[in-house]
């Protein structure tokens, strides 16, 4: 049995139940899985969430979405603290309520801080696999994240072998790269295609037979394709004038706008585009089969039942365009650096400096996290962030006047990019962008709003370089709390 | 003439006043000047400001102080637009009140952005050297900064060369260091001592003979002496903890705080040392004099006439343990990462979970700038920031419930320090930071005052994950402009 899926004799002997597997983890354990939307292990999250034997854990993962993962060990209690990207709506309620502390980080400093201790050491690894090789390597399933750096961490690794995804997913990997070894192509191969363990580390293996199934999108509605089509509007200005060069090479953050973006090309006569980023939707894919993306590295595949459908079909093709690298390679400052990027992020809210705010609700509540928006960000060549200009039936606007936390600072926005249209930030002074924003990116209902808080802190500043009325800079989140909406009456 | 500091014969003939140097800069030009602190052009800056003929000029500088230089043309009001970091009190003034646009943003970027064209093609460099070579090749004051790039990309280059200084100074630089090496060692050298540049770009040559001496240090006092003795205490529990090992590289900013640190590693057994910083003080001199720092990387020495005396006196010596490089290699974010850096910066205020404020008084006026502390906060091994707890006879609490400018955010901040202990952030969630932060950094008169900000902000908000209450978050300014204090009175 299972001689296709583990290759290695001795290791076969430690096949196991899910529920043998999760007693091996204990209270009080750092624990640390695979998986970064997709390829998170399954079997024994969930064991472990209703066995509830083992409590007050650690979890470390890159990006955590199931609910037969993090939403299961969140939702039984299990959890103490917590640490990665998290949209999972569990995990988030979890931490709100303060039952799991949660601290938010750049991800692309995720795996360096692990190797730092900053979570602790790693007691286990529980890793979801398609394939164990005959000397032990492991051939995840369709992501990266911090794989790698948590198989060589952690004392002990607990493996599921997911049945549901065909063998020869082997070969999108990417692992083992030399130190220092900056990504020339995105689909360029600098290691290995599975990630090498000591095998004497191997603790339990459970075969599993259950596919990714909680990812959706949310629909397309007109004011999405009036976003997007303003995006294009700044990529074609951009070329255009010379600043960044025809085949481009980008990333895309998640989310409705991000895909559109990506409809957005077909059609447009962008070619040979390539793509160097964090997480590849079901529209990169297709961009990909239609030859407008010619090259792709990402750390995962975020994308729905359709989507894998569509890439298992083609999935040789896809294996030559497309590369799974580690989350310390895909969102790394120099890597980034090196791909004259133009980076493309959703904000939760814009203010009218150009201060960002990414993941947290009313300036209190997390919202997802800061994920790896201001790794890109901060170190492309251009970066855009996009957001609708309102929400809510227009009771709040996303262009504030101060936003009540800030993930990306001024200093990391050239443009941003509403429905309405575009603010192109590089090199204005704040009031010069305050100007800029109010004009393009603000909603009409709000923007003689703006401009009247804008006008007036001017006033009362007097001489200084951005005018702000503290007294009322963050009033707009209590007067919707208040009201029901951001508009001031009368 | 001149045979001694003009090695072209050619070249010679370039000589001419700070007159008539000055009158060929045009109105509207675009001109980038050498100097980071000191190196500045001094004489054409100060014809310039006195003949008032151009105006509405853009000007780029790594970091303006000099009244000879930005100060002059600021207050002659020859300018329209500044970039780069300035700690000119006329600069700030004329930004402030509107009469120059000013675009802050993270120094190491500084060079990326001039090259993409970001702040217009340059129509004109004027540089400090201390020589030109029999090719040309230009040899700078004691600065590096933006010096390298500007030479290469303006249309026309004017020069000054400074006499003042010795011709010996020559061989403190490293220019045109290959595409992407890495600096493998603080004085490690990757390429030439001068600035290679098309002579035919030359369009004059004045002799200047103008020491820097516009350089201070505040005085030291009591509570300096306690924050620097915190700031060590973290570094000997670092080490002691395997954190960072004995011999660690270190990157520290300007101020009172930094230098009494320097000061303060005397006597505490701590030896060769590394340092990989942006500036060096005369107290980074007197440690590298004493063996405790045994190798330096910086972009400039800001240093006082005495630091300079002493410089001079020893200049064999500090060359062979001392390198100024360009400011986009101090300051690169791979080159920082390479190094495991501990970055220590000065925070203008801290907010309870971690923000650091580092450039707008009460949120609106511009004090310096952010310079490069978020280069080395974002890519260093190990941050720390500093900070009196408060200030004006206690009248200002520099721990507050929420800092009114971000310039380096939550995620990039893992130690505060101030004169009455630290916080050690790393791995905490918001609310764990509150409480370290209020209890370990905080003046014992505004510890009682945040707790009840942060427990009302906690009942109010409900389940959240950083509790804020958004009408009174930024009360404490308004209080301290209307009372005069930031305490609560009663």
């Amino acid at each position: 049995m299972y001689e296709d899926r583990i290759l290695n004799p001795e290791l076969r002997k430690l096949v196991m139940s899910a529920e043998e597997a999760a007693a091996k983890v204990k209270s009080g354990m750092v624990i640390a899985t695979s998986g970064f939307g997709t390829g998170y292990p399954k079997a024994i999250p969930t064991a472990l969430a209703e066995s509830k034997h083992a409590t007050g854990l650690t979890v470390l993962n890159g990006a955590a979405r199931g609910d037969r993962h993090i939403g299961a060990m969140a939702k039984a209690g299990i959890l103490k603290r917590g640490y990665g990207f998290q949209y999972s709506k569990t995990m988030r309620n979890t931490i709100n309520t303060g039952k799991v502390e949660y601290s938010d980080l750049h991800l692309g400093q995720f795996v360096d801080k692990i190797k730092r201790g900053t979570y602790g050491h790693i007691d286990m690894a529980i890793m979801e696999c398609s394939k164990i090789r005959e000397d032990g390597g492991l051939v995840p399933t369709m992501s990266a994240g911090i794989s790698e750096a948590i198989a060589q961490l952690a004392d002990t690794i607990l493996i599921e072998i997911n049945e549901d995804l065909p063998i020869d997913i082997e070969g999108f990997h990417d692992f083992g790269a030399p130190e220092g070894a900056i990504v020339e192509s995105p689909s360029q191969r600098l290691g290995v295609d599975y990630i090498k363990v000591d095998t004497s580390k191997i603790a339990g293996i459970v075969m599993t037979n259950l596919p990714d199934t909680d990812l959706y999108y949310p629909e397309a509605t007109e004011l999405y394709d009036k976003l997007s089509g303003n995006v294009i509007r700044v990529l074609k200005n951009e070329i255009a004038s010379g600043g960044i060069p025809e085949h481009f090479t980008f990333q895309s953050g998640m989310g409705v706008v991000a895909n559109l973006v990506l409809v957005g090309l077909v059609g447009q006569g962008f070619k040979d585009l390539k793509m160097y980023t964090e997480v590849v939707s079901d529209q990169a894919l297709f961009a990909v089969r239609e030859g407008i993306i010619s090259e792709v590295t990402s750390t995962t595949l975020d994308i729905t039942p359709i989507g894998f459908e569509d890439l298992l079909r083609n999935i040789d093709f896809f294996k030559q365009h497309l590369v799974l690298r580690p989350l310390n390679v895909t969102n790394s400052a120099p890597q980034i650096m090196a791909q004259d990027l133009v980076s493309m992020n959703t904000a939760w809210e814009a203010d009218i400096y150009g201060n960002i705010n990414s993941s947290h609700a009313m300036g209190v509540q997390l919202i997802n996290g800061l994920g790896g928006s201001n790794d890109f960000a901060r170190n492309a060549k251009l970066t855009i962030f996009t957001t609708p200009s309102t929400a809510k039936d227009d009771t709040i606007s996303r262009i504030v006047p101060m936003v009540p936390h800030v993930d990306n600072t001024e200093h990391d926005v050239d443009i941003i990019v509403t429905e309405c249209g575009y603010a192109d930030l590089r090199g204005l002074s704040p009031k010069e962008r305050a100007a800029s924003i109010i004009e393009n990116c603000a909603h009409p209902a709000y923007r003689q709003q703006l401009w009247s808080y804008f006008n007036s802190a001017v006033e009362l500043c007097g001489p200084c370089q951005t005018p702000h009325d503290l007294s009322t800079a963050l009033s707009w989140y209590g007067r919707y709390l208040e009201t029901g909406t951001m508009k001031e009456q009368g």
